[in-house]
């Protein structure tokens, strides 16, 4: 039974928004410490919040199960000719369960839980769909315990990396032997692959982890891509030496050349129209004394544009530029890409319904790339994807001050409402 | 006595080069650990040092003890008149011989050896001045023990700061202890200073710690000013965010800040013809992760130039660079002074003496700045301050390959013998 406030013997309905929070609040409290929010895959909190959320499909009136992997997979029929009908293809909504160390109590559970609330709003009106719904809450996005993300939708998506399963945590213990001690079967993780014909698509509802619906004063957002991010190591190599004895000129400073990097890096991104971010965040120059010219510098580059032709290009452009300064300035220059993941755009008419959603609600249709991963970046394999993106206070995410307004997470669950209600498969599409 | 060969019953006699050479080796094996050169102050290695030192005083025809800081002293009385005379005014050599840890065997002993073989060449000629020559020794130069520097030369300037006694070593000694356990009397380093009276100069050779010399070709150079420096921390601060989702233009980067204050350091200096040097040698990015934008950036500005007013004026336009540009990029800002050294200039006419000196031994007069501190710069409170350099490989210092070639060791010992010769005090001077 879903959350009702008893009012003089009258039961009066809280508003989906309300019944969200409290249930972002509820799930938030299962923590492996108090004061630091952590729900890490395979972890007694991952089994407690998994009990939980699969309590909260069975009273949205879905079928509820946990599958090979540890997702939370709930099922609300459709119906043909106004009869019930099992097997229909389903729309498949989700986000994930797990959080990071340190976390937030929105990222990730607002979509699945905003998904559950809406289910459980058309069950109370005993609205069903020519198709079947299904939510799922991914069991480990962030990837905290075995430094591999995305290890839910994978499986889902049936990409899941057998050979992930010998990597240890922390403790040294094996994604295998985690599997078991939480009670599954690491030789059936393939049981919770899909296949592509019993998915319509895949929509995720998150919030947006970055500042702009915030600046565009604006509840909610339709996504268009999930960037793709290059990541590089560079390391520029000079001349140490002592700070008062060494003459401007005969210098070969690597922080110098570092720090014209870094400005080439900004200048070429701030000057791209199309989205193109790019990033330093980690810089060790060695020695590191006050008083000595820096021989080595190390530092990081993370590139992300809507576009992998475009990221490619920019990563491209970039390298050259870097090249160019470290030749000019007499450094040798090492740089290795480290990561790479393509870029995963929303599909045209999943977009163009989730518009129609935020439009129907009486929002301004405003497009935005997602720069951080979500779990689309594996469902794309087995299902178009979409993303509904909904404000977050000052963009933070990962910190305890991430924050959605209730007003906010009300305006993202009625648009959800909406265009579940809307939803035309893509072949019924004109 | 000194070194001499004996070959077939004739004594021959080393170059000067050969016999500072062969002590600054032996010198070199006198070392907290047998791998990395490091003679602490008041440790046992300072002890030994000493005590070889003192020996090649007294066999250089000199007295010599060791004074109330533990720096060795030596004394080689002048004459007037054809006879020997005691108590005159006196010519002070000198350079440290203490180290830095895994330092260079050339950086302090080669000036302090010199000087000693210089005085032997006279003993043994039977040369004397119409005044006395001194050679110091000091005990601490380079400040490690007890991170304060210079703490040989300010006892002899009668500068040496009492409230030094009471700072701990990294074990937890007092410098006070410290003194007490090599047999000195911390109550009594007063006894140490000298008359401004009793010192007609003071001047040093020294390796240049810098690649100047080595450009020019040239073994040794006059040295015209110990640069002051000053040092400053900044702090600059913007907001963290998600690489992937916060747009360009709403970042407030703290590294990006700080690479374009780096950049607008470098150019100032490097435009700047007097010799003005800008360093930033340490910087730390926080949270310091790949994909996350730095908040803030901790680094650190070393500037010195020959002048303390291009100094200064060089970090108040430094500074306001800096506040622009924080300004600009909506970054907070603090910028504090850590440090500052005054310039030491060498004295006019000792500077003279000095070029004549070289000029004497057939080398072209080059004059340069020390970018890197010395000895002088306390010994400037009780006495003129003059300086030779010599060439040392690569620029190189305060490292184990740290190196000056024979052939220039022996030139310094030339230019710093005639010069001693043709020595004329200040008041003498036309």
């Amino acid at each position: 039974m879903s959350e009702m406030n008893a009012i003089g013997g009258r039961q009066q309905q809280v508003s989906l928004g309300e019944e969200i929070v409290s249930r972002i609040n509820a799930l938030a409290a299962i923590s492996e410490t108090p004061d630091h929010l952590a729900r890490i895959f395979l972890t007694n909190e991952h089994r407690v919040a998994a009990d939980l959320i699969l309590g909260w499909m069975r009273s949205a009136g879905m079928r509820a199960h946990l599958d090979a992997i540890g997702n939370v997979c709930g099922r609300y029929e459709g119906e043909r000719q106004g009869l019930p009908c099992e097997g229909l293809p389903c729309l498949m909504l989700g986000s994930h369960y797990d959080t990071v160390r340190d976390a937030g109590k929105w990222d990730g559970p607002l979509g699945l839980l905003t998904a559950i609330s809406c289910v459980a709003d058309l069950n109370r009106r005993g609205r069903r769909s020519p198709f079947a719904i299904e939510v799922t809450g991914f069991a480990d996005e962030e990837g905290v315990r075995f430094a591999s993300t995305l290890l839910g939708s994978r499986a889902v998506a049936g990409t899941f990396d057998e050979s992930v399963l010998n990597v240890r945590d922390a403790d040294g213990i094996p994604m295998r032997e985690a599997l078991r001690t939480f009670g599954l079967d690491p030789d059936h993780i393939g049981a919770a692959a899909r296949a592509r014909r019993e998915l319509l698509a895949y929509l995720e509802l998150h919030i947006e982890q970055g500042p702009v619906l915030e600046q565009e004063n604006l509840p909610v957002g339709v996504v268009t891509a999930i960037a793709g991010a290059t990541r590089l190591a560079a390391r520029l190599s000079g001349m140490a030496g002592h700070a008062g004895t060494v003459p401007m000129a005969m210098r070969r400073d690597a922080l110098t050349g570092a720090a014209e990097c870094i400005g080439a890096i900004e200048e070429f991104c701030r000057t791209d129209t199309d989205g193109l971010v790019g990033t330093v965040g980690y810089i060790h120059a060695m020695p590191g004394a006050t008083n000595v010219i820096p021989g080595q510098v190390s530092f990081t580059i993370d590139i992300r544009a809507p576009t992998d032709a475009h990221r490619k290009l920019a990563v491209t452009d970039i390298v050259r530029r870097i090249e160019a300064i470290a030749k000019r300035r007499h450094l040798s220059l090492q740089l290795d890409v480290t990561h790479e993941n393509r870029t995963v755009p929303c599909a045209l008419w999943l977009k163009a319904q989730v518009a129609d959603a935020i439009a129907g609600e009486g929002f301004r249709v405003f497009e935005l790339p997602s720069g951080a991963g979500h779990d689309g970046m594996a469902m794309i394999d087995v299902a178009d994807v979409g993303m509904i993106f909904v404000r977050c206070r000052g963009g933070i995410s990962h910190h305890p001050d991430e924050h959605v307004e209730l007003a906010d997470v009300d305006a993202g669950a009625r648009v959800l409402l909406r265009l579940i209600e809307n939803f035309t498969p893509r072949d019924a599409v004109g």
